[in-house]
């Protein structure tokens, strides 16, 4: 029997589509990976992934795992060699679990993070993760990259909201690791090192999260600031002040508001043009008065100060929505100016005005006129340090001849100021080379070893990470 | 050259010191593990520990890292054979960089967590992580076995408070994977697999700690209630209403606080004795007024719901501490009373009373007159539950004739309630054989890989945990 009459065996005819023309499956969301797949599988159960997976083993056929396809490094679709199967966990995708009283829900791969999101609201709770594509990523996604957001300030990654997992390993076993314990200190901690392992040591089929109380009052602000050093200082007094109140802490260029404001000129700026702004969000469990007060006297002592110049809080849910459009409209306004070349770094946070500094320094002395798109999760150190080409250069052109000098100016100053060159998008296949440079070798050896350990013929996700 | 020689070389005469009388590094803290070193070796440096673990490996030797010996497993003494080496981390202790502005700092292994706790306190800033032993533990020895203590409703286990480690490895090569980075996806999380491993994949040097700002006020209450249940929904209610200011919870039986009554008359009780007591804390950002209020406002309503029938706020610093005091007079009490069966175990919050109540039962069938001593974090759902001889039976002849049965009984119920039967203690040797009949055999073979991929001689801390 062939592979395919196998898996037609498994997950049924309906479920198996034969690979070359697919291109929601084959292609990823930037565009820059196009593959052909041998087969798209789609199992609905655990057990048929675990069955799918043990057929694929048995022929020697490598498996690339896929949730909503949103990842952003080239680690969810297949190469072009025609080979490899998909295994798409779409349809996996039930909640099967809410656990109130112990503050967790048990959900299934293919669920799409804004179903997870909207199932422990309507207990009353909150899942936290949150991010641009949650109408279209799966959490199963979320975890296998470990995913990050706006809200990690406060709540920490997708590893730090994941309880237990249930896994389908390389030889097709099930491990059932679903736990709904806040301690458990039973041996190795398996739970994280399949998260953010990107599919290359199994499939992860379902998950035990974390819910929260959800506050009684969520109040925004913008401020503006002359230097990013402010920004840091900003950063310390509002962790201070507000504790654990504070959910977001975000900051944007002077170039990044402006792409927005060309591209986007019927989102209103409630502040003018400052060298930075600084998007911040206070959640509270009493109410909107004392949130609403406390804001106020952060944002007075920060002016008092000096630290801020100008600043302008939301007093309705709608202004609100409309300060944090300004900053998801960043990417989208990019990509309306042209191709650009993304970062996605993190340094430590006292550290991220000297790397900026030294990073457009270097940048503007190679590539006089460049455009630097300076955005993201200051509260996490996590930046995305994005490129454009000079005002009136092609950008096709410009990155064709200077992606790599660029690439390798900003990780050497990332690497300088003990950063990291994947904050949150992970490694995939987009930077596995760049990884291999620059990890410290006994980490690689380590990690190989770990590889060769759990899927020792390299049929998961293969040329990825590693 | 003997081993010994070598070993001499590189950490000096005074710091090689021959096994056989060292009660203090070769008896465990609970002293039911008297073991002999071959030799014991302090080195200074993480080039000297990576220098001693070679030479060892190169000779085939075992080596027992050791930091506080406070551990309550027999994960950190040797075994009787006289052929291990003790490698004490004691000497490695310094704090290496606080960085106040990324609200981390880095230490070495053998910090005792009290130092560290006053590190950071002398920068304004707090590392939550506190447990009983804290003057004696190191923060090596606290990462290696993912400690908890009574702040993890909070800010979570050792596991939650590290970002990033330097081990040496098995080989004795030096992974430098210090960072103070709170987003870094570049590959598979080795740090997470090194906490928690009880030194059983390589040793940990030292560590980048995560820190928090120090709250303004911290306020802590007493509360009494008449069924384990109310318990769960109180601390729902509590969770609700103070969010991320609710930092501890704990919870005691009525024949804990008996206990401590008995043999700490001196110590006052300012509540009758009920069937349940919870001790609950309120740290806040803001200020001491606030935080009474809230907690005023949180215990009326859990009056009004006949949740809780009595309370007491502390109002001043020692009234607060004299709580706490009787929370961590339960073990010592509990000790006075004479030897008993002790249990660490963890199931999901809202499975906690059903957990007890069938376990209480079962205990009681099966050996009537056994006194339960039931206390713990119950806002991490674990409790330590311990099992005394019936009054007037000797503590010794109870243990000698049920310790089996006891645990039996105990750990089906808990893995019955989807549990753990280590929530905080870790395997070590103690739970060993435990851990290898009730770990499900996916995860056993998978960690066994794992032991195999980076031990592959089995020379680190052998015979614990697998």
């Amino acid at each position: 029997m062939t592979l395919e009459a196998t898996l037609r065996g498994i997950v049924g005819s309906a479920h198996v589509m034969r690979g070359g023309n697919l291109p929601a499956y084959e292609i990823d969301w930037r565009k820059r990976y196009r593959g052909q797949a041998r087969v798209v599988v789609r199992p609905a159960t655990t057990q048929e992934t675990a069955e799918v997976v043990r057929a694929c083993a048995l022929s020697g056929v490598a498996i690339v795992p896929q949730g909503g396809n949103t990842g952003l490094v080239g680690a969810s679709v297949p190469d072009t060699s025609g080979t490899q199967v998909l295994l798409h966990l779409g349809r996996l995708n039930g909640i099967r679990e809410i656990d109130a009283a112990n503050l967790t829900m048990t959900v299934e791969a293919g669920c799409l993070l804004q179903a997870v999101q909207e199932a422990a609201g309507s207990k009353g709770l909150m899942f936290p993760l949150s991010m641009a594509s949650e109408g279209s990523c799966t959490i199963g996604g979320n975890l296998a990259t470990n995913a990050g957001g706006t809200q990690v300030v406060r709540y920490g990654n997708a590893r730090e909201l994941c309880l237990g997992l249930e896994v389908v390993t390389a030889e097709g076993e099930i491990w059932h690791g679903l736990s709904g314990l806040r301690k458990d200190n039973t041996g190795y901690d398996l739970r994280d090192l399949f998260i953010g392992s990107e599919g290359t040591l199994g499939v992860i089929t379902a998950a035990t999260l974390k819910l929260h109380p959800r506050p009684a009052a969520l109040t925004t602000a913008l401020a503006c600031l002359d230097w990013l050093d402010a920004a840091v200082e900003f950063l310390a007094l509002a962790q201070a002040r507000l504790g654990a109140a504070l959910t977001g802490f975000e900051v944007m260029n002077r170039f990044s508001l402006d792409l927005v404001r060309r591209h986007f000129p019927q989102l209103a700026q409630p502040l003018p043009g400052a060298p930075w702004t600084v998007l911040l969000e206070q959640s509270d469990s009493q109410g909107q008065a004392q949130a609403a007060q406390r804001f106020e006297s952060l944002l007075e002592a920060a002016l008092d100060k000096g630290l801020i110049a100008d600043a302008a809080v939301a007093t309705s849910l709608q202004q609100s929505k409309a300060m944090w459009h300004l900053r998801e409209a960043i990417p989208l306004a990019q990509s309306l100016e042209g191709l650009n070349i993304k970062h996605d770094i993190s340094v430590p946070i006292s550290r991220i005005p000297a790397f900026v500094r030294v990073t457009d320094d270097a940048l503007e002395r190679a590539l006089p006129g460049v455009r630097l798109v300076d955005f993201g999760h200051l509260g996490d150190g996590n930046l995305h340090y994005n490129v454009q080409a000079p005002l009136g250069v092609a950008a096709e052109r410009f990155l064709e001849q200077h992606e790599e000098r660029v690439n390798a100016i900003v990780y050497d100053t990332v690497v300088a100021h003990g950063g990291s060159i994947s904050a949150e998008h992970g490694i995939g296949a987009l930077k596995r080379d760049e990884l291999a440079r620059r990890k410290s070798p006994v980490a690689m050896k380590m990690m190989r070893a770990i590889k060769l350990a759990l899927d020792p013929h390299g049929l998961m996700n293969p040329g990825r990470v590693l």
